[in-house]
Parts: C-alpha cells; sequence; structure tokens
C-alpha cells in the first residue's frame, strides 16, 4: 500500500496540536511532577483541575490536568487558523457520520469536540485566551525549561488507515517505518506546524496515546533533568534514553508522570515547511530507526500507553513484531 | 502609525525564504569561508559559480556565490507553496506596477524575477532540485554545523513601507520598534515560515542587505566557530558577539565573508504559527532590544550592508538616531 | 629579567587558594547577589556575616561576607598540606621579616594570618570544617551552578617582585605576559592546584583585589546567568564577556557583585599538575592575550579593583600601558 | 576490613598517569579509530607503531598502538615528578622483591619497568618529549575532542590487596563500593593528580584493563561522538552509555576500539587536592552507584577486558555478585 499524495487544499486548516487533557489520580502528586520537576508554568488552577504552559508559549494551555479515580487521556487539542475553520471541521466530521459536538471548555473559545475513525477523542478551536510572553523572564525557567508542546505519538490499530484519515485534513507525512513482507504501514510520523510531528502512530494496540512530547532546546537541559529526576525520588519515573532516534533524528528522554502518563522530552528535528518535502521511508528491520546509537528500549516503552476515557483498545490489524529490547 | 492588520488569506503564498545570491571578488577566498569555515556543503561549482546548502536542507542551494568585480548582493529567493504560485505572483507584481520576468536559473525551476516598492530585487519559484537528506552522515558536519538558512536582515528607506508591502504578501509581523515620537516604525521582524522572521527592516541607508542568517542548533556550536576563526587568520571577520538580542531572543554571532557581506549565526528564537500571535512591541530608547546582556555593537554593524546589485541607495525618511555604541 | 626557576622543594606546603572574606555595605544585597543569583550555598549566616560554599566543595567556605561600612577585601584564604605545615609557615614569614599572629576563625581551625611582600594579607590553615557532599544533590543546583573557587586575580605594583615571592613559596608560572621593551612581567598566572593558577598578578596600581574566579562546567552555565542577570535588575552587573582569554583559555564572564567586588565566572582551563610544563609566554601587544576573539574590554575593568582592608594603593613601577580599550 | 589510612608521604613521588601502550592486530584500522574518529593527534608512526596525544597534553604520548598478532595490553606509564624519583621508585619495587628493569622508550626518557603485587605492568619516567602547545589550534580539533588521558580501570582478583598496595605509594581512595556482608572492597577509585582517580579496581578476573578513560569538555562532545560512530560503521563499537555514574558523577560514555581495548569519554568529575577529602562510601546493592539514572549496562561491559600481556588470569578472591543487568 503506497503512502497516500498529500493533500494539498484540506477542508479546514489545522495550525498545530496545541493540548492535551489528562485525568490522574493524584493532582498534588502530578503538581509536584509537571510544574516542580519539569517546570511547567501553572496558568490556572482549582482543586479538581490544574492548567499548565511551557516557556515560550503564549496560549493559555498545553496540558491540563483533572483529577479522576483512573488514569486516562480524555482528549488531544488542536488549534485552527481561523474562526470560521471551526465551522469547516464540523461539516467535515459530520459529513463523515464522526460525532461532533460544540464544548464549553475553560479559556480555549468555542471547541468542536469529535473523535477520528479509531475513537480518538479530538478538539479543536481558534480562540484560547492569550497570556503574556514570559520567554525572557528568564528567572521563571526552572526544571527542564520546555519551551513548547511538540508532538503526540498514538498506538493505533491500523496505521494505513490513520494516515490515510489525517492526510486528508492537511497532515503531511515527513518519515514512515514499512513492513517490507506486508508493504503495509508500521508506523508514521505527520506534521501541521512545520516540523517533524504533531502526530505519529504506531502498530499496536490501540487505541491509545503512547507519549506527549515537549521540546527543550538542547541536550544539556535533558541531562539536568534526569540528575534531578535521579536524586528526587522519580528514578523508577525515568523510563528510556538519553538517545537519539533514527527516525526525526530526536535527541530524546522518556520520563513517566506519577499515573504513568509518558513524557518525552525532545530536541533537535528540523524544519518541515517546503510542501515536496520527500518523506524518509525506514525498514522496519532496520534497528537504527528506534536508536540511532543501539541501546535497546525497555519492553514497558514498546507495551504501556494512555486508554482514552471511555475508549475500548483492540489489538492492531499487522501482526505486531518482536521488540527490539534487551 | 499603527501596525498594519495582518492580510490572512494573501494574493499568492510563499513558504519560506530560501537562498542568496552574492557576488564576490575571490571566489576561492569565498569558498574557504563558507565551505571550509562555515562547513556549508558545496552541491555545484564551475570557475564562476558555487552554489551551498547547509546541513539539514534538501533544496540544492541556500547560498549562491558568483565571481565578479564588485561586491553586492544580487537577489533574495523565496520559495512559493506550488507551481500555480508563481502565476498568482506574476499578475500580483504586475498589477503593483512592479518589473516582472522569468528568469532561467540552474537547479531551481521556473522562476519569476521582479522587486520590492524600494528596489530589492526578489526571485520567486517552487521546483528548485531536491537532494538526498544528509542530516544524519554526521561525518560531513564541520565548521559552525549550520542547518538551514533562517533570514533576511534589510536596510530599508521607510519601514513602515516596508511593513505595509510584505504584510499584503502575507509576512506577518512577530515583533518592532517603534519610536515614540513619531509614532513610525523604526525596525520590524516579519516571518512566513514559522519562525521569528524570514525577513526584517531597519530604518537606514537603503536599499541595503544587513545580513543572512544560518540557524544552528545550540550556542557552543557558534563558540567552536569563534575559536576557530580567531585562530585561522578571521579574526578580523569576527565582527559582532557572541551575545543575546532582545528582540528575537537569540542567541548571535555576526561575521563578515571576505567581501565584507555580513553572515549571522543564530540559535534559540521561538515558534510563531499561531495566526494570533500578538507582535511584541519594543521602544527605540530600550538598549536592551539590540543587546540584552549589555554589550554594545561596533559602528560597523550599525553602517555597512551589502548593495543590491545595480540598486542606488538613498537616505531614510525617518531620521537616524544616535547609534548606542561604544 | 627572565622567569625565576620554579621551587621544587618549597619551605611549606599549599594545597590550594581557598577562601576570600569580602566587607560588604549591605549584607542582605550581597545574600541575594551571592546566594539567590550565582546559586551558592548558604553554610552559615548571622546577621553581620555570611559563609558560602560552592556545588562540590566540602570546606566549610570559600567566600565571606562581613557587614561593613565601607566595600573591602580583608583577607585571602589558602588551604596547606597539614597541620604542620603552619607552623613551616610561620617560621618562613618570620624569616622574611613579614607579620605573623595566630588568628580565631571560625570553622577554620588554627589559622596563621600574615602578609605578602607588598601587603596583601594571606591566612593559612589546615583543618577547616568538613561539610557532606551535595554535589549530587542536584535539586540544590541553581543560578550559575559554580561548583569551585577557582583562582584570585590582583593588581600589582611590581609583578616580577610578585611573581619571585610566591615562586619561592611554591607556586609555579603557567603563562605570562612580558613587556618586550623593558623584558619585565606585565602579568603573570600562578598555580598550586593544578589549573592554570591560583592567583595571577597584573602590574597596577596596587595592591588591589582586580576578581574572584569560580569554575562551572561549559560555557552554558555562563550563558543562564547572564539570562537572569539581564531581566532581574542586574543588568549593570554585567561587566565583561562572554568571551575566550588566549591566556588560559578560558570562557568566560566578569560581574560585579553590590560592592563592586568583581567575580569572573571560568570554565575550560586546563591540567597543568606536570612540574616540567613549560609556562607560554605572551606578547604584551598580543591582544588576543586578553580576548581570543577580539570583542574590546571596558575600560572600567583595566581600571577598578577591590582594595585591601587597612592597605595604601600605589602606583606601578612599570608604567601603564594604554588600555586596548573599545 | 576497614579502608587503609592514606599515606601523606610516599616513597616517591607519582604526579599522574600517563600513557597506555596497546597491542593491536590492525594497525591501519587501530589508527582510523583513535586518529580519524576519536580526533586524537599523531604525533609519530612506523609501519609498527603509533603514538598519539590530546588536544591539551605536551607529553609526546598518552597512547603507544604496537602491532602485534593478538591485542593485549602492555604496559601502564606513569609520570614521576623529577628524575631522581625513579631511583627512588627502584628501590621501592626492588625493596617489595618486585621485578624491576631499566628499558628503552622512545620519546620518553629513562623508564622503569616494574610490575605490580598482581602483574599488571607498570612503567615510570620523568622525562618524555615534550610538544609544542596545540590546544588553541582550534583547527585541529576534531571528533570527541578529548583534551587529557584521565585514569586507568582494572579488573582486580583483590581489591582489598590492589588499595593497599596502591595506597602505599600515595594513592588516594576518593570513593569505594564495599561489600557489606564480607567488609571487603569491591571497588575503589584512587587518584594522584588531584581528580575522582588516574587509577581504579574492580572486583574480577584479573589482571585485566577494564578500560581507558580519556576527558572532555561537555557532554555535547560525546553526543557527537556517538552521532558519528553511528553513522559510519562503528555501531558495535559503542558498549555503553551516555549515562552518569553515581561513583565519580561522570557523564561517561564507553566504545571499543577495533581490538575491542575498551575507551571511556568522561566529563565532569571534581576537584580532589585536599589531603584531608572523606571517600564516599557506596554499597553494592545501590544501583546507583553504577548508574545515576537507571539505565542498565550489557553483559559485555561487565565481563570483557584487556588481558596485559604475558600475565595469566586468575579468578577473584572474593566471589563475583548477580550482574545488574538488563
Amino acid at each position: 500500500m503506497p503512502l497516500p499524495d498529500p493533500v494539498l487544499y484540506p477542508p479546514f486548516n489545522i495550525i498545530r496540536l496545541s493540548h492535551v487533557e489528562f485525568v490522574v489520580t493524584d493532582l498534588a502528586a502530578s503538581r509536584a511532577f509537571y510544574a516542580d520537576t519539569l517546570g511547567l508554568l501553572v496558568t490556572h488552577e482549582t482543586d479538581e483541575r490544574i492548567t499548565l504552559r511551557a516557556m515560550e508559549e503564549r496560549g493559555h494551555h498545553c496540558i491540563v490536568l483533572q483529577q479522576g479515580g483512573e488514569a486516562s487521556a480524555n482528549v488531544l487539542g488542536f488549534k485552527v487558523f481561523a474562526e470560521e475553520e471551526l465551522d469547516k471541521a464540523k461539516a467535515y466530521f459530520d459529513g463523515k457520520g464522526l460525532p461532533t459536538s460544540w464544548v464549553e471548555r475553560p479559556f480555549q473559545g468555542r471547541t468542536l469536540l469529535t473523535a477520528d475513525i479509531h475513537g480518538i477523542p479530538l478538539e479543536f478551536y481558534f480562540a484560547m485566551d492569550r497570556l503574556a510572553p514570559v520567554h525572557q523572564q528568564y528567572a521563571l525557567y526552572k526544571g527542564v525549561k520546555a519551551l513548547r508542546i511538540d508532538h503526540f505519538n498514538m498506538f493505533s490499530v491500523d496505521v494505513d488507515q490513520a494516515v490515510a484519515f489525517y492526510n486528508e485534513i492537511g497532515f503531511r507525512t515527513t518519515e514512515y517505518t514499512e513492513d517490507e513482507d506486508t508493504k503495509r504501514l508500521w508506523a508514521a510520523w505527520m506534521h501541521r506546524k512545520g516540523g517533524v510531528h504533531d502526530i505519529a502512530f504506531t502498530n499496536g494496540r490501540g487505541p491509545r496515546l503512547h507519549h506527549t512530547a515537549f521540546w527543550v532546546a538542547n541536550p544539556l537541559n535533558i541531562i539536568d533533568l534526569l540528575d534531578v529526576m535521579s536524586t528526587t525520588g522519580y528514578l523508577d519515573n525515568i523510563e528510556r534514553g538519553p538517545g537519539r532516534h533514527g527516525i526525526s533524528n530526536a535527541f530524546f528522554l522518556y520520563v513517566r508522570d506519577p499515573d504513568g502518563h509518558r513524557i518525552e522530552i525532545y530536541c533537535s528535528d528540523y524544519q518541515t515547511v517546503d510542501p515536496d518535502l520527500e518523506p524518509i521511508k525506514w525498514d522496519l528491520k532496520d534497528p537504527q530507526r528506534q536508536t540511532l546509537w543501539g541501546a535497546p528500549a525497555p519492553r514497558s516503552w514498546f507495551e504501556e500507553g494512555s486508554v482514552f476515557t471511555g475508549q475500548a483498545v483492540s489489538e492492531p490489524t499487522l501482526e505486531a513484531q518482536p521488540i527490539i529490547a534487551p
């Protein structure tokens, strides 16, 4: 199955990924992790809900933490180009027979809630509250000094289907892994905002959220976080890294929040704004696509992920490969 | 004069700045500077002309060096979204009464040559030759390890006019300096590709090219370049830096090529893809806009620039300010 | 005048520079600077006196801040190899006719107070209180993350005399600047602990303390400090840098404390433990000895320094050179 | 068995570790590894033998590569304080009944060959040829930009005996691992030159050389090496890292040369010149002593090492522990 042609003029204009809402089981523990350890800035909080932003962001939030009884991911949020794009989006999803509704979300203006073909809850907005810039208030920087949310990575039961769906709404594939035997997609990285990805999909039990990534300036920020986490009681929350992915060329670290939601800290991908940028193809049998330098990932990294609230998880249509693990 | 509203739907779709063509008086000396010292990759060369690209670029060239008798900048190049945008561009410039012609440029497909209202030569193309990615061939990295061309900065005789013109073709202002007395623009930074700028204008004798900038991964790359240039005969080519600009937040270094063309090496600006991103206003009297840490710039940095080939230079309409210099 | 031969077996064994005691005129302001901004750790404090250490130090203090009416430097402290070295030191200084006395210093054991030939107050001890290591308590790191005190730099009225004096007590010259005309020393860098220097002397009105330096892991720590100081009200306290010295190869930044005491933040010198290490000679006319990359130092850097408490300042015996300034 | 008291006044004065001589089976392949990939500078070469130095070293060599039929380590070299120390050393080793001889070594002056109590071949010299400094010839820096040789790490059949032996000749223990059950030493780090170690010993089949380490300026140098090695055919030579050891606090990478000799690239240990520096004790059951961040080491790292030429290898007297491995 060849990679579908990218759609030049999508039915509505998505600018970028924007935010994720997590259900967490101990809000104070999550605040300690995201605000005190990672260093994200709290922009609003109640006894039940905390919103945070990263250092260069002017939108009100990139992470929403909602106290709940069981950990899950409620929804993935995206920003569109203008108010009218929301109406175009509604028409589009309605036309596909996918559920749509206008929902109230504090601080983010008119918001369309919908879902993709595999049931991943998505929400779109244009007018999130804008906050004053703080990126030059250097006394506020701490932890890993995350600059902005970068991407979501999902387990998908059918990556070919996922790529076709997101391709049609304007996401372009930058890199992908193909199963040489079946010629089916194993994994794909797709962008709107001009980096390697806003979203990515990997074959696996899904739909589940594998990780949410934040962009930092350089590898030393990541080393600083490792030093702090390993000496302040978060040693077991360090899951994988530091290392470099072959795919995306990212220097990475994966950590787990107190509920197991996986966060990637990430730097050094590349600019992808050219509409004729050729996707880079990787062979599923090439271990360097996963890890350029050769260190294995732990089994948990291949197997665990956050469920989407209320969404059943299914087996993938493409049979799982042996994990390249220790 | 208030900042004009950004145009949401421009008459043609420019993706990003792409390349500059310099006339140089000693091609071998320029090759030694750009290829051997900065570390850009030569993609084609003849006795008269050399093209180069940066490490993550897949387009054929970002710098063209043309042997000539007198140093100048021939043209600034931009990539558009699709072939048909070139025709829309021609119609637009024709409608403005600005000169247009289709020109032959090796390796870059159909190319429209035109000029802006102040006479800066511009060229637009869609289909530059694409080269294989080399960003993971790490043995090729040397010098400052420049990843991509980032922006052009120009002296303008009337920044208000320049901003109005480029705003109409889709460039959005991210930061600007206003003269508090006259309420006129002193300088402005404008983008298409989602960073702080593709182009910028500063009040001064113009039109002239102040500098062409390259993006690097982190400040240590810049320190490496300083160490090499200062110990290999290029000490006098180091003009300003390292330092951090208030405007754009960039960590910067300015160097001069053997003909005096100014190159900025640059990292750590921020993402600007939000269409509702509020421009940041700086006061002309705030010295930290220029240099966050307080070190003065040399006089040459305020006064010197590359002329555009065949373009006369005029005095600005807004009277020059005293230079904040040593 | 040739550089004197190093003394292989000195009369007593000094291990390293250890600490400086500053008189400061506003102890709270100094605490904000040294502890909150630079990030040194407070190890003891009263209303009149604060002691601090750097992150990898286990000795009780490297800086002592003493409230007083007029800013000055009280004394430079050095650690010796064993208790009996203190008695040898007393005999040595007594033999030279220099003042000696045993003084009480909190937390630092038996302490010999004396002075060098130009009146710089020196104190020697062996048994400073030892504190538990904190270098792996990464949550404590902040500010510039200084790891240890590195050296003192003094203005000297006669560098030849100073070098001869300190050479005799075991300090070895690693680099020096000679006045080609008079063949006299203009400046010299001398070590005990195996780096480029514990102490240095530059020709000038003296005796005065030019600066006290702290060692950090890499240049990004220094860039972080610049960002914080320039955006938290300390812009005017940034005096010079970042840059690289030719002499010592150090990447440096000079800042001034609230009383004007000068602090250097410094990394990347080299190991000097070989007893046959050849001193590197620099010509006073070579501007790269001062600044490898060519940026000028401000006039204050050449002229200002901390007086030693109660010590008159004299003109140097070698006529001052024109400052290589902006 | 308590840690022995350090000897304050050793029988002869060793300054630092100096060099290692490896037998390699393909000199051209080894040259490609050490000179072209790691970036060490070749200081002399014949068809049979190559000597190299690191960037800040002025001694003639820190690595000697000798063509041979079977890979091994010939000898570990140390520099003493003065010529007469060699004679004291000879008397000392003769007195212990250990073999001594004066040997010819090109470029390193009078050299005493001997061995420690477990048969590790040692050589001592004072007057190695001195070369001109190149640390400011920045155009010569490449590869991992190693600044100097830092330490040797050995497998020892009896670490208590090894520590007692080297302690008596002036090496001081900075950190050590104790087996809580037997109260015997599992591993120890010992220095002469003022860093965490010149030599270290770990319980295991010995005597064997576990690794030879080089010091670099910062972690980004190590990341650069990983990128280059993983994309130039040296992927399988990357054995472990990047990571941080709990012991020594080092940021590390372990690579293997074409014959399997293990090289550590290393930064960020701490200064240890204080004679009263308290050794840091680690529990053998604490996995963070090995790896602060928790990533496991591969089995090869625990088991493999270079034999010393002509030395039989024995089982350790302290029973091996289960490896803390993937």
